[in-house]
């Protein structure tokens, strides 16, 4: 093979991930197969398979990207902005994760790389982002940091789960007044931490 | 065929989707070929598709009786013993639930009946359970009971997938305090409802 630059590297690997995510958006997790999957990135198999070993491994950097833009979004602008792109997120392409979901549940020690699959540099800015919130006192921190976290995952798979198998998805205004709620310090913390303030006043 | 009883009837059709809840959450929807809903039943064929139409048929009546009998336990005893229900729920059996995603997202006509699955008088009493609660100043009104629920639907499809994909899913005492304070009027309704009341008064 003639000798590439790191830059040529970069934009084939793009090219192979952007066809690739169009092909299973429109087939299918298991409906993308190779003849597909070439048609769609518009180069052989070979030329494919050279920078990814396997088709799961495809789809698991696919995944690993969202992953790290939508971290990097909650640590930039909130988790008002992730609602929204998950909302905005191509419903197809959503659907491909809950076909994805037999694959993870039926092998331990793949359920392990992909939790984590993002980058331990945006982990560590969601945690950091998420610990200033308690100590500001805009988040509650009655309840861990993980804890506040999971929750939070828990209602974007819930999204995820809702658009990708074709229903609307709630609005994402109520989504966002409700968590804030949920996860903020806000007008209730003399209430829960003290909560006898008032009557020992 | 020999004239049954409603008793014997009723009997058969429980022995049926028995089986055949067994035979999914054990090979999945799409490996939950007919051979092996036979083997799992107990019964022919014949027999079993004189009850069911198709494989289909016979998976959305187990949906059914699971949103009727979670819709129940909502009206009844609250939020959350649905959530303790779905946590204990067999994972296996939740996972079936990801991989009919796509047959759902696929085929408008089936996600209009999908929909409709609830009995309509448990969807009544869950309705008048949530705007009781508003009427009692125990849930907040400043958001529909429509939307109220969404959101409840959202956190439990959330759980739902977590545990589907294989993993340990969040801390239900967790989910239920965050949820209580986010559909909750408690303490908050004061502040919200009259955000300028201190400085009125």
């Amino acid at each position: 093979m003639p000798k590439i630059s790191e830059e040529q590297k970069q934009e084939r690997i793009d090219r192979v991930l952007d066809g690739a995510r169009r092909c299973f958006a429109r087939f299918g997790y298991e409906g993308a197969t190779v003849a597909r999957l070439e048609a769609e990135i518009g180069l052989s198999r070979g030329a494919i398979f050279n920078w990814f070993p396997s088709k799961e491994e495809l789809f698991v950097e696919l995944a690993r990207r969202d992953n790290d833009r939508l971290l990097r979004l909650f640590a930039d602008e909130g988790f008002e902005a992730l609602v929204r792109e998950i909302t905005d997120e191509d419903a197809d392409w959503l659907a491909v994760y809950l076909e994805f979901g037999r694959r993870l549940r039926s092998d331990a020690e793949f359920r392990e790389r992909w939790k984590e699959r993002a980058a331990p540099d945006v982990r560590e800015r969601v945690q950091s982002q998420l610990e200033s919130g308690q100590t500001s006192g805009r988040l509650r921190d009655d309840v861990s940091v993980t804890d506040l976290g999971r929750f939070l995952g828990l209602v974007l798979d819930g999204i995820v789960v809702q658009r990708g198998m074709g229903f609307e998805g709630p609005d994402p205004d109520v989504v966002v007044r409700l968590v804030d709620d949920a996860i903020g310090a806000g007008r209730r913390s003399g209430d829960r931490r003290q909560p006898s303030a008032s009557s020992s006043a």
